[in-house]
């Protein structure tokens, strides 16, 4: 049995998160319910712009490991942080919840990265990311030992932009294969795939990916075809297992001949969905490691990201475990 | 007409928030409800043992204004921060609820002040404050002027326990008091009373201050009266206005011979109690500023708290305008 279920590699960032209007995002251009890199120039004048807002860790991957651990799932984290605040911060939250986090905080600048989330009032959030210390992640930096003891090596799409974390995080995939574990792989973001598409697809073909996970827009960009059931069987049968989340309409997996389908759970108010696919990610993974049929794993998946999209911030607060 | 409603002057602090059970309140000899002040190696030691937290800006007077300027009022605050992350914070998140500020962060160590609160079942809040830079607020950081040309000075008595700004607040009662305004003060806490009583009935008797508010703790360590009316009949007849905030059981103001009293407003759930006091007091100041009758004062502080304890931190999150 490996030690843990779960280990991810990911953006280490603290979301800087604030409700606003939509007439602001169109004022300060930003590409709704996108994901924007910015540079330390951009960030201070959207944070000028930004109302008060509250500070709360965040992360895909590392999100989705907060969800695993709540669900009891032993996790371990590795990505990059400054030695600043925040670093302190987004350390002491991940290992509040319970997930090994050994990465060394990285000295000098740049600090610690941040995401200014603008959460409109359809509870859609717009996410402008400052990687800061978390694009110098280190191949290094792996722990390969811990990497080889879990049952599953889980990778961010959004950790594919920049070159120091995309390199460790080929070297990961290796350790993993060698030690015969899977591989899970968010897709992240459309301009993520529009700007990696092709290493994402040498991925699938390489059969690095055991477990693909990929939202509506994901799909359509990584297969060019704008229509669901198309673009699904144009990329189910390119990987073991395919997670595909459509937002309020609920999700689909399919693996081999098999085919699940779940629909949202209900929530009495969308409050901010950042987080959503991150969550449902842990709910899909924590029924996937235990050896669970598509359909459990899916509705797993859905409870977690209803619980998240019913408050600001991407971490867990309800008692997951209690909800599935 | 003085150019603002309210200039405030108190700690400026980042609270770092987390749910607890009443357990480890005991487990970690932490005073229930209270707020203590404590050192780095206490904050390390707490730190640990908190789960995974938010941060939201905090500060009671800090709080006070933020309430004051979210209704329409014209607010300025004066407090320390450091050069550092969670300064930056601070400062982003009062500016952007409209308040000036105009403190220059203080450079070097130590950090920008914050305080861990855990919050029980109960919605009740217990606070650990690491005063970092907020203690070394120098007078020469008053803004004279400022004070001179707001209509109500508030201070916090937290911040009475530092010296350095405990000298301030003297000058700027002294500056307030030159130009003909009024002081309001808040208690605080009844532990702060313990330590600072006697000042805090020398300012009193001076008729240094217009407005005091209270809690039912702080009324019953200011005349050492358990009872709320013998409390009440010492305290009032020596302020022009004594504020006293009953948390469940509403609140009661007097001034000369009015009295008038108001319910909580009704909560669905209490989440979380940090800032109740501190939103009540600026609900009061937002009527009492304007002119409004006891009652009215009243009311608005009640509408005030009954938002702030519905959701997690100090700061309000719906619009107080609509709901007053």
């Amino acid at each position: 049995m490996p030690r843990y279920d779960v280990v991810a590699i990911g953006n280490a960032i603290v979301d800087v998160m604030a409700p606003c209007e939509d007439a602001l995002i169109a004022q300060l251009a930003m590409a709704k319910g996108a994901m924007t890199l910015i540079d330390m120039d951009r960030a201070h004048h959207l944070y000028d712009a930004m109302g008060p807002a509250r500070e709360i860790s965040g992360g895909s991957a590392a999100n989705t490991l907060a969800g695993l651990a709540a669900l009891g799932s032993g996790c371990g984290f590795i990505g990059q942080v400054a030695q600043d605040q925040l670093g302190e911060v987004f350390a002491h939250d991940i290992r509040a919840a319970g997930i090994t986090f050994a990465t060394p905080p990285r000295e000098g600048g740049p600090s610690t990265a941040r995401c200014l989330i603008f959460v409109t009032p359809d509870g859609q959030r717009t996410m402008n990311t400052f990687l800061g210390a978390s694009q110098f992640l280190p191949a290094a930096a792996l722990d390969a030992a811990m990497i080889a003891d879990a049952a599953v090596l889980y990778l961010e799409g959004y950790l594919w932009d920049p070159e120091e974390p995309r390199h460790a995080m080929r070297q990961a995939i290796a350790a993993a294969r060698g030690a015969g574990r899977k591989v899970a792989f968010s897709l992240s973001d459309a301009f993520v795939i529009a700007r990696h598409g092709g290493d994402f697809h040498a991925l699938v073909d390489d059969r690095a990916i055991d477990i693909l996970f990929a939202n509506q827009a994901e799909l359509a960009a990584m297969t060019g075809c704008d229509d669901f059931e198309a673009g699904i069987a144009r990329l189910a049968p390119r990987v073991p297992v395919l997670v595909v989340t459509r937002g309020p309409e609920g999700a689909v997996a399919l693996a081999g001949r098999g085919r699940a389908e779940v629909p949202a759970a209900p929530v009495a108010r969308v409050v901010d969905t950042t987080g959503a696919g991150d969550l449902f990610a842990a709910g899909f993974l924590h029924g996937h490691v235990a050896g669970a049929p598509l359909d459990e794993c899916l509705r797993r998946g859905a409870v977690c990201a209803g619980e998240i999209i019913a408050h600001y911030g991407a971490r867990p607060e309800a008692d997951l475990k209690a909800l599935i």
